[in-house]
């Protein structure tokens, strides 16, 4: 990267003003992760990941990057909410709506399944985000929480990678 | 990384062909970030961000690497769109059928709120997009447009962060 | 990044303990990139791209870092999924429930056009998903897969790029 000192200017419209800028420094960027493992209901407990996440970032020293934290199972989603109850139940009840448990499932029927509705909702809300690191903080905001979305029918172990780049 | 020059092959099915690879070069990846704050009007306003943040990879003359833009604010959203006034209709009236903001919704009872909607609409699209950049360029599609949905239900003053990670 | 050495820790709720950490090498991060070309059938084809990215940080020697696979198009997305028939077409149901066909589509409306249904879909499942690679391997689970989802009404070809970066 060169030039790094001359940051992207620009008023395009509704923009008002930037913050705070990255001051390139000499370090190297370096790859880190850690392997969280969660202990679930299933049934779309959402699972606030934020403070692990910035505990992984704290142990690693990292000041700016990106921490992409990543669930590797079909029946689970990550996003964020504000991660509140109110909150939390009103994203299962629209995914409810929407891919309701009760309905005929194809996947249900091919393989002797029951939670067809989970792969469907997971599917749709993705399995990861990734979120910036600045001076060594998410830069998730105040109410903003990085969540794991259990959907599956049943209580499961489940294995979430927190992985950072950065340096 | 090591062998960097032998480039994954392979000729699965539906694959024609690939149009371009990356050379690798011995430029050092670096990290750097902006932060552009954005006045919306709320109810589903689409904001286009591509611009602002090509920009951005412009300032930090980045060759080749990752952009994500993240919305730090849990009643926005971040995706791809066409970006004409039609589609970012649609995509509105759709998130209305799903989560209307006439419905009940516990975060408005349990907080005295008023935006429960946005926050279940903006956990669907969730916070952000990661971009690829090569040769300098975002590798965005012609009319693929890199925008901010704000489901707020008033004018707000937002920050997102386009943070690169490359050469 | 400094004090690599001391990995996150922490026992919050849930939390039962962590599979495996990176041990930081001194190898530097380098980007690299591969661009996939797509012949699909649209109206909800789900195509696996697993392998295929697999095989693209195989040829880069990649050992840990970030795969982001990109669809460069406003009518298709990303995600993961077990990828099964019953799976795809249930996800492809519940699109169709959402986002109709025959709606009236303000897109089609504006530009003489017959894909609005595709765009809105689109755009609710996104254009990435971000897979951590550690010790080479993508760290998707074991009936997880990396998939790209063609929603447009005809057949086309699709660029999905893939990049790396780590070390």
């Amino acid at each position: 990267m060169v030039g790094a000192g001359r940051l992207g200017g620009g008023d395009g419209p509704g923009r008002v003003g930037r913050a705070r800028q990255t001051t390139p420094t000499l370090r190297p960027v370096r790859a880190q992760a850690d392997e969280l493992s969660l202990s679930t209901r299933g049934d779309g407990e959402v699972i606030d990941l934020t403070e692990r996440a910035q505990r992984v970032v704290d142990g690693a020293g990292m000041r700016d990057g990106l921490c992409t934290v990543f669930v590797a199972h079909s029946t689970c989603g990550v996003t964020t909410i504000e991660c509140e109850p109110g909150c939390n139940a009103d994203l299962n009840a629209i995914l409810e709506e929407l891919a309701p448990r009760d309905r005929r499932w194809e996947h249900n029927e091919r393989n002797a399944d029951t939670n067809g509705h989970a792969h469907a909702r997971a599917a749709l809300l993705g399995p990861s985000v990734t979120v910036p690191v600045r001076d060594g903080r998410l830069t998730v905001g105040t109410w903003q929480r990085i969540v794991c979305v259990d959907f599956d029918d049943r209580p499961r172990t489940r294995t979430v990678v927190v992985q950072l780049l950065g340096d």
